[in-house]
């Protein structure tokens, strides 16, 4: 498959469309970003790449990074973690309380705000340093070794961040936060404030497409079943209540962000990532949706 | 692959263990059959058969055949469908009309009650004789030229069916019901009466997994994209509120039935079909949920 | 306190102000109305009336009724009523089938559509010609010898009701209707298009207000508790989700309909009706509302 | 009417009954308290005063201080209070989230949580002390020249409030506080710790009985028209979602709190206070409401 000429084509097509949507304006920092940015990076799990755009340009990662923390909490504890959250679509907005209401503060899945601050606190209680030990965890696995929490972003958020306030203590009433609230939404913001470009994320990510994938140093990420089962987890709940859409349109498991990134996995092929910070109304970028839909399409790479 | 030790293995290893669960009993009918019958059944796209148990053996496919109406209506009228339903997983039951409501008659999915039921509706309007010509339809991709409607089944179930009325006259309230509620019932419950085996699911539904399928009359059923996004819509919406579930123990598109049977895809690679009427909490077959799951891990053969 | 003169006053400075909303327009029959009709009749305990406008003008009292066959059920069954449905605002719209859902079919008060639906059962099961001796009952209650059901306005709501046909076989699906949701239907839409003047429902209603009300043969409809509780209902329920609103400027117990009839009851003092067709957002009238609020700010009388 | 006989019989009766239900431990101090506590006082407008059992003792009065800040807040800013809350019944508990996302951040009524957060939001933005000043309005109403918040009962309300401040931020994240959530959450523990025994309870709330009452500095506490609306509110959503049931029952306004008291008024004739700690399921004092239906059967007293 001549990926290269693909990812080209596509690529100008949608960079000559519409580019509709509007910024995350609820962080402060992100509303700063340039609008008309659109890159694109491809890595085949033969270590093939091919980017365009502003691949190499860091951007903040947000929500992507969830999949980073369900996959250390996951090796650390396996199958045990689903007692304290489910892995079905939630049907909702990502920040929903009423449905966290309606389970008594059992979050809907890893991938909804709720599930992530659940996923943080299991962190917290099996780890020394958090967040050192986290940086150390992804530092491995993307071989990137200044990748970091930005401390503007984090800060940003932690300023306008009521509604996830809200959450971890709506979550905490409930007795499914062990830790103060207070640290694990430190925990949870310090992680959505990672900043990676495209490159950086489609290499990263190759873990969840081959099964081979080893480290820096050499170890292994998770077993091919844990694997499986967080692509299954992104392909049902990646996308917020869009994730229907996406696999019906892209057909891929992936993960979006506010700041309009997304990651998508074909299992034993690629993992593509894509940034255009404009968000349609779902919260997902409205440009790197388009993107991925055509993409699968030319390159008939639907998992289904 | 050797798939037939595989399913024999795997078949005799959950026969020997529990059969938990209770047989549907809100359709009198379906409420008679034998609880310990287990079947399955794989067909591969070149045609190689596998079956075990009493695989031709007919049952009641239920909401199995909601993928066939739907299928037909997607070939009818292709993307406009989706300005009358949605294919967001619901997050909650097969049923429910609290989800409608805020969703102002829009369902969910094609594969909840109500989405099924504006599938009906689609159909009635655009076929003439929409029982006969549904029927013919079927007829033509099983080579099946005995496959009907049970009327026992469908008697049985409008004898009972006060929520299934309730729905389908809640959505023509909203006015996304075009013809009366009780021609669209009538023939939604003769759609679920279909009967069929095991071996005649797995060799008909074929047509979602193998791009060059043709029926008896050497017709394709759906172009590729149509057919990829139907696995799509099974993946994120196929079990009720335990599709999350089944893509991650499982990590295969599929379908299930309260008469206990399970259809599930690999695509490019086989179909396959299970039957085991004892149903857990979720209204999915408890041994079948168990089967595919230990099925797919000892073939390695989740999409993801 | 002089009535008359303030019923005047303040009919006038209403009449001469805005008109705003909209006819009910769901009952086609309801549409027909002349918008600008506007009246006033009241009637003490002591018989004492005072009107003004078209009060002598029938109209489709619409859910006014629904207090008439709660209070033959409550005479018929006592306290054993509340075993099937509740006492509590709904905090929702009047037909809403969600809150229904989350209550397993038990409806939250007698007021709201499926509460209504409850109580034409019970008189269903405990009448041998509901429709006939539901008549008598209210016609011995107003002295009204020709009061009747409207056939047309019933009609005209069947071939419109969707949603009451799907509420009460929500309800059935639950358990929580014994007839069948035809005969209960059909009974329901019967009491609705119950039709009378405001002379009428000012004198029909004093049985609420007056502990030594006798009927024209000389009977007590109900005991002093009861009447009070159904005050105390209204007073909670009566106005869907603007009871808080009505009781906030009102101040007394009362039930509207959305034929634009508003009956409202000061106990020890009086009854009095007021109908303007045109309806507010909530399905209230909107001249009904303000002439109420006005009119106990004047007289002083609410009762809180 | 001899208040002081039926008070003693409605009291032996009860008393005498069962003491069912649990106290409140969500909050550590109110879980000390003796549950066989019961005292009732009721003082009538023209100042007569009975008493039974420990009504000298003061208890945590909890949510029944809510209308104490809502007199004040209505007081100051009048009718615009209500652009930033409604006066509806929630339909559901008083701490629900799920109602508030429904409603977008607007409380259903100021008597529950959302609402009383609501107003001490207000209060700290017109007061220049809010805590002093609210202290001075209360003592000025009470004639109570000691009557203080408890420190230990809002420590301990703070300790364990993670739903309480999920509530906050979450109003919040919808603009409806301006202030900072600490200071609202500060304001509003403080409110919640004030403490009265039955005696100063029903003198202190005869200002909402009392259209010519005045304060020990010989001032009005609102208007007529004022009073009245907060005894509406009070009507329908004072007990949570068992304000249908209350009216029902008991038949006036009035207010409950977790530390079991329970304040009622009968406009132009008295206020009454019952205290006993054990809560029914829907957190009302049980023994208080039984006591309650009792004595206004007896002295015919609801106000409907």
């Amino acid at each position: 498959m001549n990926y290269k000429e693909i990812i080209e084509e596509v690529y100008q097509k949608i960079k000559s469309g519409d580019n509709k949507g509007k910024l995350a304006t609820y962080i402060p920092e992100l509303a700063k970003v340039n609008p008309n940015t659109f890159a694109v990076h491809l890595t085949t799990i033969d270590k093939q790449e091919y980017g365009i755009g502003e691949y190499e340009h860091k951007f903040s990662i947000q929500s992507i990074a969830k999949v980073l923390s369900l996959s250390l909490a996951f090796k650390i504890i396996g199958e045990k973690l689903w007692e304290r959250l489910g892995v079905e679509p939630s049907g909702s907005s990502f920040d929903s309380l009423a449905v966290l209401e309606l389970n008594n503060g059992i979050p809907r899945n890893p991938l909804v705000n709720a599930g992530a601050m659940v996923i943080c606190d299991v962190l917290i209680t099996h780890l020394t340093n958090p967040k050192e030990e986290f940086l150390e965890f992804i530092r491995d696995i993307s071989g990137i070794h200044d990748l970091n929490y930005s401390a503007v972003i984090a800060n940003s958020e932690k300023s306008a961040g009521y509604r996830n306030i809200a959450l971890c203590n709506f979550i905490k009433s409930y007795g499914n936060i062990l830790n103060s609230p207070e640290e694990v939404l430190d925990f949870y913001f310090s992680i959505c404030s990672l900043e990676m470009s495209c490159r950086e994320l489609s290499k990263t990510f190759l873990y969840l497409a081959n099964d081979d994938f080893r480290t820096a140093s050499n170890k292994k990420v998770l077993t091919m079943s844990q694997a499986k089962r967080i692509n299954a987890i992104m392909q049902t709940c990646g996308f917020y209540n869009e994730s229907g859409e996406f696999a019906f349109k892209v057909g891929l498991p992936g993960k979006s962000g506010v700041g309009g990134g997304i990651m998508a996995v074909h299992p034993n092929n690629y993992c593509i990532a894509v940034w255009s910070p404009k968000l349609n109304e779902k919260g997902n970028s409205y440009r790197g949706m388009k993107f991925l839909e055509l993409f699968t399409t030319k390159t008939e790479s639907s998992i289904f």
